[in-house]
């Protein structure tokens, strides 16, 4: 175990029926809030109702921000920070999916800013302050409900970078699993990959070897995301299954998993930016085709790779294997199953990107790269690494 | 999954030559301290040098309230509130282990009211305020580092008690593991059982069944408590396994586990509670006792018991026997196995208590039980769960 600072303060709400307890929170930060939607689809679901409803009852004042797309964009972005400022709202408060929940986060900070929000994802600038963000989730995947990280996409520059700041963290998120039910199989398959890439990422690419606890942590949650996932994409409104996962994706990204393991890295959701940001793949998409060339990278770099990746392999999807490479072989392909199985794609073909497309993803990964801070994944390491996906 | 709410908001700062950074904590909270310890053991192992070294060159002034023992109780308890309001202090620092800990929780509760603080424990008050707590934790086991939770016994009247309220989360907790390695092995043994015991609690009298998150969860944390507790016992300087075994018991009682549970109850913890306010036994002890009857009690009430003990013994032990009855047993004598190896006793007998007083035991639970809530266990239901422990 490494030294660190595990410091989360949101406040979860869970459980079927509690986005009325909304009233009860929104009173503690203030009289108006900026309420951000996405492209309409909690007015269809009933979710739009029951935030308006307890506005109402508390008393809070709004005004309305909606059309934050996936893999939300700088421009929408601006626009609602001048919203926000025009509105002089005391808080945010954001109802839907994780891209309205970081671009929330977003507005949030770039509201209490003179300089543009876009330097606080490139690092030229960080925050003093952040307007307080309550958060009403639509779609269990990108864990942003409960820690203090956004992805914005910059459109005009291909640049997709994600940031996070202690100022983020959700004061208030609140989870009823029965507004997912009607997220379909594609988009359930892909915020499955999206929780389990997370707690992949820190899980295989960490410096530490003491991390019994965290090994553990990952495991069992990965474990229950592929119990319950074909169950939600068969049986849409099985509360239980999707109530389970909504949970399981809040705790893959909430800081749990990675404390304590020392230096850690993404390089999945590194490569899988990229392919968004140029291709519009679908964020949990890109990580299944990510991870699928990874991990056969990652398990020929060294011995040690190997054995993680055998004990994944026996702890996740009970691989009875002596043999640590044929072990982490069967390993890869049992996860590369898993993906099959819900489908989620596993190589660029799939999602129409031929070799030309490849390269643009390794380019572009390069071009981001200072960004990151991954240097070993250059150009040549990343397209070679696309070429294994299969 | 069952709904909750979920709010932790403890700063947890973990590693080795972190005692420091207490520094630049306490001036958040105001300029005057008391700080809280036991009987002497932080001015052996340095901790407290390195405590008063912190708040002097944060420029924090203290008062010194020490003496805190083992299973803390009332009447120390009254003489810390009483100096921390004649003091005026802006917070409690508390330095030590659980139990240091829980009489701060009670300081920090009490300075602020004007009732006695017995009431908060009896549920004839509720607090309306607290001063803020910081705590340097020497001692892993009891969890109280990241919760709301305080256990004080009342010795004029032999009743232990728990109490929790949200105003008692510490602010930060300093969690050094290396402060740890001076614990002998009778006391880490004990620590081992405590932390397990917490999981149990909620793992097995749980209402619900879909419960694949919090299940994997408590089995993958006792799984390492159990793997690290011989390592301490046999190496007490291997500094990984005291920092494993510490952050595990952390997680183990902050929330998590019991979260999206529905209703549970500490059955475990009452007649342990008893057996130590009569007899002196420490917490640990009284626990692997109760838990050696309690589990064979539970495993012979339903179907559906059996089953989460056969469950448990697969996924803790790696019992493969597909018979449940028989796995059930088995899970038990492993569980047993653990507690002998580590020299933790399984029957009262073990800590001299004899027939008579293993009734005294039972007739102190049904005295204590209306505070606890669970009438089910009688007199008579707990004399013959303790007649089960052997």
């Amino acid at each position: 175990m490494q030294s660190f600072t595990f410091h989360n303060p949101t406040k979860i709400i869970f459980g079927e029926n509690t986005i009325g307890k909304l009233a009860e929170e929104t009173p503690k930060y203030g009289k108006k809030a900026l309420l951000v939607s996405g492209k309409g689809a909690i007015k269809k679901n009933g979710v739009y109702d029951q935030v308006i409803a307890a506005l109402r009852q508390a008393g809070t004042e709004f005004a309305e921000f909606s059309g934050v797309q996936a893999n939300p964009v700088l421009s929408h972005t601006r626009a609602g920070i001048e919203l926000a400022k025009k509105e002089n709202v005391d808080m945010v408060i954001a109802a839907g999916g994780g891209s309205v929940l970081d671009e929330a986060k977003a507005i949030c900070a770039g509201a209490s800013a003179e300089n543009d929000v876009w330097d606080f994802y490139t690092g030229k600038a960080e925050p003093q302050s952040a307007l307080p963000l309550l958060t009403v989730l639509t779609v269990a995947a990108t864990g942003s409900e409960m820690n203090g990280g956004t992805v914005i996409t910059n459109e005009e520059t291909h640049e997709k970078y994600g940031w996070g700041h202690p100022l983020l963290f959700p004061k208030v998120s609140i989870l009823d699993p029965s507004t997912t039910i009607t997220l379909g199989a594609e988009y359930t398959a892909y915020a499955a990959v999206d929780a389990a890439t997370h707690l992949m990422e820190s899980y295989f690419t960490c410096e530490d070897t003491d991390t019994l606890i965290q090994d553990r942590y990952v495991e069992g949650l990965i474990r229950t995301i592929v119990d319950v996932t074909e169950t939600m994409i068969r049986t849409p409104d099985d509360y239980q299954a999707r109530a389970v996962f909504m949970w399981a994706a809040t705790l893959a990204w909430n800081n749990i998993a990675p404390s304590g393991v020392g230096h850690w890295c993404t390089p999945n959701h590194l490569i899988g930016h990229s392919m968004s940001a140029l291709f519009g793949t679908p964020h949990g998409a890109s990580l299944s085709i990510a991870l699928s060339g990874w991990l056969v990278w990652y398990s020929g770099e060294s011995g040690r790779n190997g054995a993680k990746l055998a004990q994944f392999g026996k702890r996740v999807f009970d691989i009875n294997e002596p043999v640590t490479v044929r072990a982490a072989e069967l390993a890869i392909e049992a996860l590369r199953g898993w993906f099959h199985r819900i489908h989620s794609p596993t190589k660029p073909a799939d999602i129409g990107v031929d070799d030309a497309g490849l390269l643009q993803v390794a380019e572009n990964v390069e071009f981001c790269n200072p960004h990151w801070g991954m240097p070993q994944y250059n150009k040549d390491l990343v397209a070679s690494i696309l070429k294994l996906c299969r």
